[in-house]
C-alpha cells in the first residue's frame, strides 16, 4: 500500500487547500497518508527560493486563484491578514500530540482556524482552545511542545524535505517521487495508485 | 462566443504544452482562440518576476513535471538545450504572417521544432525551412518581419499583457479574467464556457 507524505506549513494557503483534499485523495487511491509539518521559511531559504507572493502581480493572481480552488473544493476560505505568519508554535504543537488520528484532527482544526476563520494561530490562547475543541490533552501538549525532542522533530522534517528536493509548500512524496503544489494532487493520486509519474524509478 | 487569448513565448516549455491543447480546449468550450506572442523576458522584468528555472531545485522539478505533462497529453517533448533562448525572430516572423490560420500552423510548427525536435529557432535558415514547410510565403515574411510595424506589434502584445497583469508564460485571458500556466487550462475551459472563475465581474 502506498503512503503519501504531505509536508505542509500552516502559513501556506495552498497547503490548507491540499489539507482539505488529502484524505479523499488517499482513500480513492487506496493509500495511506501522513501529514508532516515543516518550516516553509527554512525550505525557501535552503533552496534559494522566494515566496510567490513577493511578486505583486503574482500575489494578486494567487489571491484570485486561492478563492477559485476553495470554491472548486467547496471549502471555506478567507485570506488571513497575518500572512506570512511564523507558525512555529502551531507546528510544534501538532508534533507534541502523540496519537496519530488526534494529531490529524488538530492539524485540520488549526488550518481551518487560520485560513477560514481569520484566527491568530501564533496566539497561545487560541491554540489552547483549538486543541481543547479536538479533545486533546492541552496541558500535556503545552508541557512538551517546546522540548528539545519536539523542536528537533520539526527541524528534522524540514531538513529532510530540503534534502529530498523540496522548495515550497505543500510538498508531497509518494516513495521517491516528489510533487509540489495543491495543483499536483492529480499526479499525487495517480502515483499513490502505483503509477510512475515523473521517473522511470 | 467567448474568445481565449493565449499569450506565449516560444522559449517557454509550458507555453509549448499549452499550445498542443488550446485548440481542443476552445473547441470543447465552443469558443474561439487567438495565439499572441509576447516577450517573456520583458514580462518577467516588467512584473519583477524571475524564471522558475532560476532556483535549482525548482528547475529539476520542472524538468520532471514537463515530461509528465507531455506524456499526459501524448505529445513529444525534448528539453531544448538552448533554453532560455531569445525567440525574438520567431515571434516577429509569426506576426509577419497575415493569414490567421496559416499563422497558427506556423506557430505550432515552430513550437514543435523547438520543444520536440531540438531545433535552433534563432537560426534564420531553420525558420525559413519551417515557414516553407507550412506553405507560407517565406520571402514576404522575411521582408516584413523586422519592419517597425511588426516590431511594434510584438512590443504592443508584451506591454498589453504586462498592463493586464501578466507575470509569466503562458498567460490566458477570457474577457477580463486572467489565467497563468498550462496547469490552469481547466479553469480556462470553464471560463470559455461562460463561468466566472476568479471574480464576480
Amino acid at each position: 500500500m502506498a503512503n503519501i507524505e504531505f509536508f505542509f506549513d500552516f502559513s501556506s494557503p495552498y497547503s490548507y487547500l491540499a489539507s482539505t483534499q488529502i484524505a479523499s485523495v488517499a482513500a480513492r487511491a487506496g493509500a495511506t497518508f501522513e501529514a508532516r509539518p515543516f518550516v516553509l521559511g527554512a525550505v525557501l531559504k535552503g533552496s534559494g527560493n522566494t515566496m510567490p507572493a513577493a511578486v505583486p502581480a503574482k500575489a494578486l493572481q494567487m489571491l484570485r486563484d486561492l478563492g477559485a480552488w476553495a470554491r472548486l473544493y467547496g471549502v471555506p476560505f478567507v485570506f488571513n491578514g497575518r500572512f506570512p505568519l511564523n507558525a512555529m508554535k502551531a507546528h510544534r504543537l501538532v508534533l507534541a500530540v502523540d496519537d496519530r488520528a488526534l494529531r490529524w484532527r488538530v492539524t485540520q482544526r488549526i488550518f481551518r482556524a487560520f485560513w477560514a476563520e481569520d484566527a491568530d494561530i501564533a496566539d497561545e490562547a487560541v491554540l489552547r482552545s483549538l486543541l481543547s475543541e479536538c479533545g486533546a490533552d492541552v496541558s500535556a501538549a503545552f508541557e512538551t511542545y517546546e522540548s528539545p525532542a519536539v523542536k528537533d522533530a520539526l527541524r528534522a522534517n524540514t531538513d529532510e524535505a530540503i534534502a529530498r528536493g523540496a522548495f515550497g509548500a505543500p510538498t508531497f512524496f509518494v516513495g521517491d517521487e516528489m510533487f509540489v503544489g495543491n495543483d499536483r494532487l492529480n499526479f499525487v493520486e495517480r502515483a499513490a495508485r502505483g503509477e510512475r509519474i515523473y521517473g522511470e524509478g
